[in-house]
């Protein structure tokens, strides 16, 4: 294999630690992936005393910055200490540089992309910018190749968690935007100045962004109207509620026969769609395409970790490009073809699962203590049961009954016994049960 | 520009037919994006009598799909014929022959893939199969670039709308299984030999595919456990909503340390999941990864433009990487850069919007009439007023409405006036309402 490339990192705050975390994490999985391995070789900070959520042995340290994006050995540079001043002079210079350059900084690029694309363009060099909007969710990706083939009418997103979670625990608590907010503070959702979040600049940043790739049009963040939360009250989410819809923070792109509409701004929304479910500091973003109709991408939209998803992500991106033959730059099944493994697929008998489980119980006392009994010689707790009183007329009962997690295995043997029971009429039915966590 | 890149259809079906409708229809957005226009100059049907969706004027059709196939002035071949064996034999005689080749049958990748990709790496040419799972959601991309920074711990998708459709349908209305299949067969959700989609076949293809790109394995299609909704009834979907939960056709593909777990199966899943609200024909995946954590994809998952969308993304794939420079492939903002347009961005005030407005009047008899004179002066129309009874102490009453769409403009007026009004205290607060719809 190639040597690995080398990627030179600019901050090592949350989203430069969690990089660092996700690519020393999952080197294998990603070099797999990449066809090549990736390492963070530079790192510049402005305080290298502090402490970091990141082992950084074997990275070249520095407080300048520049030193980075001048060391001819870096390949690729990630730009992950946000502003606009600092960072676009050192985006700029290390494209002048004939560096790849990778982003989080949704500002930089809502307010400079147009002159730092031109420049890379000239240069010869890629900018990527996935993780400059709703972190871990690959949005960028979607609409700038996955949809391709639509003529995009309109888009709508939570762009900003922040202010998701604030409008959320208004909603659920009846709380006032003031107290909620200070416990954002608290917990770290919020900034200590939470003007960009709760005035939705940093939803029109992510807007901007979102809306040039919809419709091909120039950034231009100076033409996005935006109005925050905080004139937001308890009476308003309830009235809301009252009427069938939910408050949301909206980005919202849309063309219409007079222009394109680019507007932030607390918005009612029908709580039947998807989107009006989405709750807390996750972020979603719904995609109108003539063809495709309406689709919607929904996750993490910030955090050390989400967001290092996609920063590596691009990573992955240039590297691919760099590397591999342009006709299998993207390897078909995600992984190059010599690096499949062979993993087992296990029988579905070895599978471990909640299961859901109902039977018909002629109305005879016991039957219900023999079931029980079974599934514990069987190493089957149960979780939840419910037995419903018959009809007059009718001696057959229901029993439906929910069990921890098991092997299926073992449930078949319970089931081969219970349905071996006298009292028990018919098959067990067998439902497996998910709760989609973690 | 350059020419545009000449593509062969093999079948016009439904797909088919699709996707020159969407060629033709965004051909000007699609040529702005891949740098270079796309357009179908051969085609094959197996009866050319048939009436058709779509125009076939200036595109030479054939009953013998290999004409296409081998005709040198073709580059990319579109396969949308479906079944595993004339179409196997298509696209692999397709790529010896040097032919790029985009393809929306999950059947012959999850049967046929590996052979498939072999050949295509050793010819050099690309496979492109976006199509294949899930319709217009790009999930295949999201998966396979997106989220390369993590180790896919698991996922689990609604990936058969058939399936999806019936099970909301028995949940809704309380019908039973036989019953919604006879109606998805009369709309056109349901084959007449349905057994692919109820069985959980069509899905177990689908999800053969959605493992290999998330864990790196090979494509086993005879590995995957499949279970289809047959046996599910009335009682099993009301049971599950009396212990919070929904029953859903699931496609997971789960990591464990014993090995990986791929299964279809009916499934219970707690409501509160964003997954649990998928109903009707749509389809959604819900991706866990290490870094990202869970994230979701949504939207249609069959029909025609929605799957002609993902077979045009695809081609767009194609001719990005065919046509452009290797360091700007897809455009930074996904229109090539001297393809940007310079449509007007609209002020806020021409916005068309539903209004919620909210104030409060010192009750006193007709404020309520003169409200809904400034308002019906203004042009403006009522979709639903509140006006609550004040505590008995207590002078102000809120009044809470929803407008029809008017522009923003309108409203602002309106709002003046009202606020000037004696009988109202304060401002009136103003929240934009968005249906989501279309």
């Amino acid at each position: 294999m190639l040597n690995p490339v080398k990627v030179g990192l600019l901050g090592l705050g949350t989203v430069g630690g969690g990089t660092i975390n996700v690519l020393q994490r999952n080197a294998q999985e990603i070099s797999r992936r990449a066809g090549r391995g990736i390492v963070v070789t530079h790192a510049s900070a402005r305080d290298l005393t502090k402490p970091r959520l990141c082992h950084t042995d074997g990275i070249t340290l520095t407080t300048e910055p520049f030193d980075v994006i001048n060391d001819p050995n870096v390949d690729i540079i990630a730009e992950l200490i946000g502003g606009t001043t600092l960072a676009k002079e050192l985006v700029l210079k290390a494209i002048n540089n004939g560096k790849h350059v990778v982003t989080a900084n949704k500002a930089l690029i809502a307010l400079h992309g147009n002159e730092i694309f031109a420049a890379a363009q000239q240069k010869g060099v890629m900018v990527a910018f996935e993780a400059a909007v709703a972190g871990g969710i690959p949005i960028i990706k979607a609409i700038r190749e996955g949809l391709t083939g639509n003529q995009i009418a309109w888009l709508a997103g939570i762009i900003n968690g922040t202010s998701n979670f604030i409008l959320s625990e208004m909603r659920d608590k009846g709380r006032d935007f003031a107290d909620v907010l200070n416990e954002a503070q608290r917990l770290g959702y919020a900034e200590a100045d939470p003007t960009f979040d709760v005035e939705g600049i940093d939803a029109g940043h992510k807007l901007t962004i979102l809306a040039s790739i919809a419709f091909g049009i120039p950034l231009q963040f100076d033409k996005v109207y935006t109005e925050g939360i905080t004139q937001i009250t308890r009476e308003d989410v309830g009235y809301a509620e009252e009427l069938g819809y939910r408050i949301k923070l909206l980005g919202i792109a849309k063309r219409t026969e007079k222009g394109i509409e680019l507007r932030v701004h607390p918005t009612f929304i029908p709580v039947q769609h998807l989107i009006a479910n989405v709750n807390g500091v996750m972020n979603a973003i719904v995609v109108r395409g003539d063809a495709v109709g309406q689709t919607l991408y929904y996750g993490a939209g910030a955090g050390a970790d989400p967001t290092a998803s996609a920063v590596v992500a691009d990573l992955v991106d240039v590297v691919r490009m760099l590397t591999t033959d342009p006709e299998n730059h993207v390897p078909h099944l995600a992984f190059q073809a010599n690096a499949l493994s062979n993993v087992a697929i296990l029988p579905i008998s070895d599978i471990e699962s909640i299961y859901y489980l109902r039977m018909t119980a002629l109305d005879r006392l016991g039957v219900l203590a023999q079931v029980t009994r079974i599934l514990s010689d069987c190493g089957i707790s149960i979780e939840a049961i419910m037995q419903k009183a018959p009809p007059d007329d009718v001696d057959q009962v229901p029993i439906v009954l929910l069990t921890h997690a098991v092997l299926e295995k073992q449930v078949n043997q319970a089931i081969a016994q219970i349905e071996a029971l006298e009292g028990i009429h018919g098959h067990v039915k067998k439902i497996r049960v998910e709760m989609l966590e973690q």
